[in-house]
């Protein structure tokens, strides 16, 4: 059953699935195509005009939740299964893979990608141009910037691949690329390439050792990377079954 | 007298003090208690529900004043002397004691508590599970965590003891005590307890000396800290008696 | 023409120019002049009643842009092309210059002076007392911060002087006056002055290098500062000529 608030503002343009919910004084202006089931909370605007934007439309697939005062622009994609906080930010051709979680006061420039499972935690900035892999973690504050030398119209994106964490209050540096399942540490300032599976920290981040010798601190013993190895809640059992079968195969 | 404003949503169930005020646009849902002389701003949502709350409503003590935009989630719980900036968020589970300031954009992720006459400036993150005491400051953009090894499962939220001063963009890593009388440096990452009365500094944090060697920039020659000694605005007689009394024992 | 959405609350007093366009839920309060051609997005609060105010109203100069969710309080005054993203909050007693544009969640605390053409990206925080110069650029997550001593009555506003470019996440403490024509990398925390056309970073941050001797990233070998010299998005030729004059005059 669909509900929508009295007070929303729903422009005739829109096309909205099956038993969406939208809640009050939201806007969803006309260029947005809105899956099945989606909630979307009080005081958004979905849609919103962009001068960067290609005119194609917002596209957000089934089963979303947007938390209460975010905002969407046109010609962003997004997979099935999206889940935002409160008061997210996300601008023009920001094209997104399936369970997208964004946390609270997130902004997401635009031009850029970001893959399947990924996982935001609250405000955290993404520079325009920036990648982000599948299975990526991002701790809260985490600034992922794009201009070398500010202001300069070079536009160089970091790269974040995929299952690496990136711990609260880090900043990559344009154009760094952090490899596959590693861990950057809280307040790092990375400004050089981090190998796939080593562990950084510091201003100016240093390699410290390899993700697999830092242990899990519930008194287990285990490696507490990769995070697959242990850590599978929110993800469906086709994922975690799969990294079982990985796991297996390290051993 | 009692100021709603015809555009606010007040659903049935919520229970309102005397002569209150509730701007614009403003939803106040039905799992809500708030006291007497509340001034809610315009497009706030007060009660908003949570599928890890425990079912108790929202509770505000007397004397609220919450500015515009800001978003608190059922089942938690604060004194009286609430005030809060613009676009704050707190989540459930989240209790605090009286005259607690909370600054713009401040997210509290909940489970956590906090003591009497703490002050919170803007834009700060708490995780769940920590712990913040009596009479702590703290800064613009800090960040009290609580997973030492992201992602896990395991929550270890940093404490904060009594009067603690806690600088501009610092982060304090899970499991991390601020012990009483303590300043911790702008933009540092403490990554260890920091004993009673000390100063740290840097990334990773370390001690620099005792709080009471810091000198007041005011040309009085006299010790910053503990700051008791010397700054009293916007705390209630009671309280700087107090203070002044426990002042003359340290002479 | 202007257009005013139905569910906006105009008040009485507000003084709007001519041509102008506002958003649905926005409020205006009465203390407001508003110049000709603004456009103001939806859910915004303009002319916020101010305990620390003087009773002067709120004035926004011509062809002003004010995205949505934006909250701006009485007694401050904007030249001509403020342009803002949104979420931005800017309180009381802020004197800003023409061609000003403000980030997204940026807040400005009030009581501090901006010059012309001044940019700031997203998520910035400027204490009270902070002074910035002409054609200043500031990088997302910056903090400009006023006390030495948290908590004390003591303010010493650090001073941004013109063209000075400050990257993301760097902290600028109280009393720090950041020279003209220099750069402070990502994530410094800069406790010292720094002398003019000078590169700092660090926590706390250490001097470098000349600006002059760091390269442009596109290619072309030449010196990536004073970026007037190569970047020029978005200003316009009376002051762009002028920067080529000054150029043409290093040689």
């Amino acid at each position: 059953m669909t509900l929508i608030h009295p007070t929303a503002i729903i422009s005739a343009g829109a096309r909205l699935g099956k038993d969406i919910q939208i809640g009050a004084f939201t806007i969803i202006y006309g260029n947005v195509i809105l899956g099945d089931r989606a909630i979307i909370g009080s005081h958004c605007e979905l849609g919103v005009k962009s001068a960067f934007g290609d005119g194609s439309p917002l596209v957000i697939g089934d089963d979303a939740q947007i938390r209460s005062h975010s905002i969407f622009y046109e010609s962003s994609k997004f997979g099935s299964g999206l889940v935002t906080g409160h008061r997210v930010t996300v601008m023009e051709k920001t094209i997104a893979g399936k369970s997208f979680q964004i946390g609270s006061a997130t902004e997401i420039q635009g031009d850029c990608s970001v893959g399947d499972y990924v996982r935001f935690q609250s405000n955290i900035f993404v520079g325009k141009t920036v990648k982000i892999g599948n299975f990526v973690r991002i701790a809260p504050y985490v600034i992922l910037t794009n201009d070398p030398t500010p202001p300069s119209n070079v536009l160089m994106g970091c790269v974040i691949e995929d299952y690496a964490s990136l711990s609260a209050a880090s900043t990559i540096l344009p154009g760094v690329r952090i490899g596959k399942n590693t861990l950057v540490a809280a307040q790092s300032c990375v400004t050089k390439d981090v190998p796939e599976g080593m562990f950084v920290a510091g201003v100016p981040a240093k390699v410290l050792g390899r993700v697999c010798d830092i242990k899990l601190r519930d008194g287990s013993g285990r490696s507490a990377y990769p995070w697959i190895h242990h850590f599978k809640r929110g993800f469906p059992d086709e994922v975690t079954n799969e990294w079982d079968r990985l796991s297996g195969s390290d051993k």
